[in-house]
């Protein structure tokens, strides 16, 4: 509990910022913490990686100059490095001192584009799960035809037992209500089809607690892999290997849609003029279906918020990142999720059968 | 072996065809297989339904009507219907009677286009797994970038373990070779990363045998979701909650960019122009996508042919469906199953671990 006590009195938001992640570079991290320090003008910084190359960019950043606090390292954690050597090695490097600046009570959120295997086993070793909470889970927000949805495990956790479903659901919604400012987010299980008997022990149980449970949420049921474009549904839980399956498919069909549309639009001078003609529209569609738009995957479940914008996000989408992270602090997340658990635990529907039977 | 015996022998394919299933209705499914006579002259069907009605539909389909043989009954099972209804009941039904006449050596291959949980627990208890085989797999044609891939299973089974995805591949790759005539199929399992070392045991283990194996194919190893849509590989092996996930997901996620992008089209009189200049080239893009196009998944893996058409596919759909029949039968790919597995057994790399370990 020490680590999320700070973040309960949270009025001026702090984030840990591992400045040396991703494909972007340092100066790319630095512009992007500069537009978040001009959305949020209560935001502070603690810059994590080599003082003179934060000092020569900070001069081309006034904003984030005014509010950041520089914590020098001059070593980093590779894209090739396993999360085992991270473990070993990693605890001095930019990664890794932005997650002790949340353990330590110095920052609210770490934020990283750096190698999210690495990310995420040291985060978990330095932050450890909060009370309830059995294993951490990858959350993301998803575009759909409406609003859009928060998607977990995206892939911290390849199989998980009714419980751990359970609570991705009570993190999911806390998520959704932080972030996206619902009362009572919708959530659904995702399942290979909506019937109550569909799918594995594990979701049939998660369902049946999820049904009686003393929530802020609507429990919808399952939702099926052609509903998540829908939106009807504003929390989708999963399990790790499902959910990052269904997220990387997503984002594979988009690019062939795409790339199948633009073969379309040059085919003869007739679709190029039209491609001509309906440009800006086009463009909106891109930007509504742009990674950038929805970068940001958080490690929910620890003691302290960790977020991990993609590798290849532009200096938009790291601001997105940053944005994400902000929201989560202000709003409170995670004392959200011990009191939901708390509530839950306390209105528990009844034993789970498999947990019996299997013993697990 | 006796039932696929006979499939040996083919130089005339003879399809059983529920005329009763699906959201088309009789009339268009005996329109779709006109269409398939005409494709397919060699081809002769055995049509499943009421006499009357069918006799009054094939006056307007003259060449169906020179090759059919029409086996009456008036019973059906209905889309509502659950699978142990269907077992208990619906052995005289159209769909029973298509299995049947697979089951009796009278045909290659059975068509419906009815309730899928009905047609797989009716073949599965009729025509029964093949030798080697311990567990069916539905598979279908998804299309990509380049040519269309296999991927299976798409949800006959939601929990598989490595022998069972080993002999996926192994049914995914004797379809590959026969309906999309390639010799050597590329052949991977579906994963969370590229790393030996990621997913699960069970695919991990799948991976070290087919690595090993002397098999027609060429395995490449993992394949993540957003690459299912890149085709390059050829058949993508997952269990069958997965496989279902990423199906829907890629179906639902190519109809949100669609409905976005006609949306975008909407906007303005500029774009609506640009829209009309382009509309050929679109509807080219829709045919690539049109799940008509790529109608028919096949049950692999029982004694005799299975072929399940889309409830709401039209005319061309159910002929698609067909003619997927048409090809495994003339292939012969009940047969070039049976011999992969023998040479892969005869060849087998080294005992599976995780069999030992887990007592599966």
């Amino acid at each position: 509990m020490t680590a999320t006590a700070p973040i309960a009195a949270v009025t001026a938001p702090i984030i840990a910022l591992d400045v040396m992640g991703g494909d972007a570079g340092l100066a790319d991290v630095m512009a992007a913490a500069e537009i978040a320090s001009e959305r949020y003008p209560r935001l502070t910084f603690r810059l994590h990686g080599p003082e003179s190359r934060i000092k020569a960019e900070l001069a081309k950043n006034p904003r984030l100059a005014g509010t950041a606090t520089i914590v020098h390292t001059d070593e980093v954690v590779l894209g090739t490095d396993k999360p085992s050597q991270a473990l070993r090695r990693g605890r001095t490097s930019s990664m890794g001192m932005a997650i002790d600046s949340v353990k330590q009570g110095e920052a609210h959120a770490a934020v990283s584009a750096g190698n999210t295997g690495a990310l995420m086993a040291m985060a978990l070793f330095a932050l450890r799960t909060m009370p309830g909470i059995d294993r951490p889970a990858l959350a993301a927000l998803l575009p759909t035809l409406k609003n859009d949805s928060v998607v977990l495990d995206l892939g911290a956790n390849t199989e998980c037992d009714a419980e751990n479903l359970v609570q991705f659901a009570v993190m999911g919604a806390a998520f959704a209500r932080t972030v996206l400012g619902l009362e009572r987010p919708r959530v659904a299980l995702l399942n290979i089809g909506e019937e109550e008997l569909k799918g594995t022990d594990e979701i049939r149980d998660a369902a049946a607690l999820l049904r009686g449970a003393v929530l802020p949420m609507t429990f919808e049921g399952y939702v099926e892999g052609d509903k998540i474009g829908q939106g009807n549904v504003d929390v989708i839980v999963t399990d790790g290997f499902s959910g990052n399956i269904a997220l990387k498919t997503a984002e594979g069909t988009g690019k062939l849609v795409t790339g199948l549309l633009a073969k379309a639009f040059e085919s003869s001078w007739l679709t190029k003029l039209g491609y001509l003609l309906s440009r800006g529209a086009l463009r909106a569609l891109r930007a509504h279906l742009d990674p950038n738009a929805h970068n940001g995957a958080v490690f929910l479940g620890l003691n302290g918020l960790v977020v991990k914008s993609h590798g290849s996000a532009n200096i938009l989408g790291i601001a997105n990142a940053i944005g994400v992270a902000h929201d989560l602090i202000v709003g409170n997340v995670g004392d959200r999720i011990l009191q939901d658990l708390a509530n839950f635990q306390a209105h528990r529907p009844e034993p789970v059968v498999t947990d019996v039977e299997t013993g697990a």
